[in-house]
């Protein structure tokens, strides 16, 4: 099939799959599950042969690891679809209900958003997440990986899609791309396509984000805060800022900037620079916190502006600044929006710092890895937003929502009320019974 | 001040209004109410100039309506601030609350989107709505009205900003801009404002999603259809048709096409054709309903395969579909997404038609021209999305704000769970206490 005509098949599952009842999605994933274990032999082979070929260009250990599908992850993956199939159904929920007059009900109902497109990097166990989160959302999903994971991508969305055309869903309801040209035409088809969720390097994203037409849910850069004021818990900050930057320095919620309120720089910071460089991290400090610290083998001074650097690797900068005030501003203006955490005793600078720094998780007194889906509770993610519309922070089955207003009346007209005949009188109204289905 | 100047300082504004408390929000819109009374004097004088102004270049009777800022308008707006001013306070809401382990609590809680443009056509009270719900989601708003209205829409900017600062709030808060060209700058300001809600016409509303990469919510387009099922009430039908249509046609809300199923035509359609014609609809009729009810002096037989004109005028077309199905086919084809309507008295075709109809508002046996904030209980409207994201259909308060994730925790670092020492427990909690003020 040409590019065109797997979207268009796309399209109509899309606006097929807002009728299926929960009970058909569930059996979907049951079947997903089982089909999985089924042929795990075949899928171990496939990645076998991706890991190989990958080794063989000479891939770092870091892809590698990234790249394998083996038995731990397949159980991984059941649990999640496990956990995704006992989550509630997100769609035909009334979100508010409201008797605008005598027989006139208004309900604002969730529905799936349509047919989504997400291109993802070499995890393939992300496909089996996106294609979880789709059975139990409604939507019909587009789904292009990573080239290196290649025969393993197309084994898993094979038995994938399979698996729920067999359980009752639309086929059409999971369309593999596999080539760049095919993501390139797809960008160009904003009237068929409602949304497109790419993940990987920053330079991809904003190169979706440029040059489609279809709105685009992700985040391009991580450039995420520790602020340690004045009165923190210095061990605490110790083991918080070692977590955030060195558990997995290439994730999107790992620490780029270390900020030290100066309150504090004389006594934590030769604590937090010592502990740091004991997780192999490199630093680039500011003249005042090398002031308090002094010149070490992995140390430098910072000697430009660009406070912006998201460095995904055991490299940090670090910056004295003078007051909670100036940690704020200094976050909002040069970070990213995704996650900042503060570590401190006092409430009040606690309150101040959550309520005004501007990003999509703001923390107080915990590690920023936290910022994630599954660590939310919310099963699984597709993705990362960092815009302020529509889903912000980790995007689970809520984000992959929207919904309609439907109004029932026995014939009511605007006239009556233009004229003053008729007068609305908008009485909200329980939720939480009957949905879009009636 | 300088285009760019204006908007940094709404930026800045936006920074500090989610700080703001509900009194303070409150007591701007009293005190907004008050001054427009106060000053009513040299509001209604600036009207009429531009009123006059208007006439002399020969505006038709229609925009003159629109343009009129008299005792009557003035009231209406006065009547809608105080509405606002008791609705609940949508910003610092707790909208989920978990617990993921002891000492570590997230909360997903409401606040502000930051600064937005409001970009709207003549009537000047839309400037006195748009203001009236930014003070109270705790938006900075960016306001360019239509050259007709011009000195009517700086008096009434002026007064309004100044009570709002008067009471507290940033000054900056509400930015107006006066030229096209400093429209053009502003669309290129894509790290400064963060949303763009334009009201226009379809062309105007496109070259901005075209242009801008700043997000644009709005809808470019109202293809709006009532559809009169087999087993409909005729009268019913037909007034509902009507009041759709001729009530006010320059509404987006306002019917394009009417789908008249093959089981109701014999009976229907001479009834809805001679009620449109006696409400001066002129018609353009599909092959099958010319053949039902003959030509007539404003018929004509409807000879392309355009059926999303959007007229917004006293036009309208008829189209005869052989079931609902091809009713749903039909809409979703060739619809804008924003309001259509079922006429029927079969519960089972209602609830398919609005489960299946992929618009913003779909409605059971109620005219398209409910479609607005104020009809919808929510207050007043921004403007109506026909997007998926973020907001659909009317947007009033809950659509002027965004969430972010809080999470409190005691030190609590990722690699404990990473390394299986420690599970999450995930424990959803009750929400409606504590918002993003502590």
């Amino acid at each position: 099939m040409v590019t065109i005509e797997k979207v268009e098949a796309g399209a109509a599952a899309a606006r097929a799959m807002p009728r299926l009842p929960r009970r058909i999605k569930d059996d979907a994933l049951r079947l997903l599950a089982l089909r999985l274990r089924e042929r795990a032999p075949e899928l171990f082979e496939a990645n076998e042969a991706d890991v190989a070929a990958a080794r063989a260009s000479g891939a770092s250990e870091a892809i590698l690891t990234r790249l394998v599908y083996d038995g731990k992850k397949l159980e991984e993956s059941i649990a999640m679809i496990d956990a995704v199939s006992r989550l509630p159904d997100p769609s035909g929920r009334t979100l508010e209900s409201r008797r605008l007059d005598d027989g006139l009900v208004l309900r604002r109902v969730s529905c799936p958003i349509g047919l989504i497109a997400l291109i993802f990097e070499s995890r393939p166990d992300a496909l089996v997440q996106m294609a979880a989160l789709a059975v139990k959302s409604g939507d019909a999903i587009i789904v292009k990986g990573g080239r290196e994971a290649e025969r393993t991508n197309r084994a898993l969305a094979a038995i994938v899609a399979a698996a729920g055309v067999d359980a009752g869903l639309p086929s059409g309801w999971l369309v593999q791309l596999e080539t760049r040209s095919e993501v390139a035409r797809l960008l160009a088809l904003d009237g068929l396509v409602d949304l497109v969720i790419p993940r990987g390097s920053n330079e991809f994203v904003r190169h979706i984000m440029e040059t489609s037409r279809i709105p685009v849910l992700g985040h391009a850069g991580g450039v995420c805060h520790v602020y340690v004021h004045g009165d923190a818990d210095i061990a605490m900050a110790v083991a918080m800022v070692v977590d955030s930057k060195a558990q997995y320095p290439a994730a999107c919620n790992a620490v780029e900037v270390l900020l030290v309120d100066e309150a504090a720089a004389r006594s934590a910071l030769p604590e937090l620079v010592g502990a740091l460089e004991r997780a192999d991290v490199a630093l680039e400090l500011c003249p005042r916190s090398m002031a308090v610290v002094g010149p070490g083998p992995t140390r430098a001074i910072k000697d430009d502006d660009d406070w912006s650097v998201e460095y995904l690797s055991l490299r940090m900068a670090v910056r004295v600044v003078g007051s909670l005030d100036e940690a704020i501003a200094h976050i909002n203006r040069y970070g990213s929006g995704h996650t900042d955490a503060i570590v401190c005793s006092s409430g009040e600078a606690a309150a101040r710092f959550m309520a005004e720094v501007d990003s999509t998780s703001v923390y107080r007194n915990a590690s920023t890895r936290f910022a994630d889906g599954y660590r939310y509770g919310l099963g699984a993610e597709v993705g990362i937003s960092t815009g302020k519309l529509h889903a912000r922070g980790p995007m689970g089955l809520e984000g992959l929502q929207t919904y309609k207003w439907l109004l029932e009346g026995e014939g009511h007209i605007v006239s009556e009320y233009s004229s003053g005949a008729r007068r609305f009188i908008h009485e909200d109204l329980a939720v939480g019974k009957g949905g879009i289905h009636g």
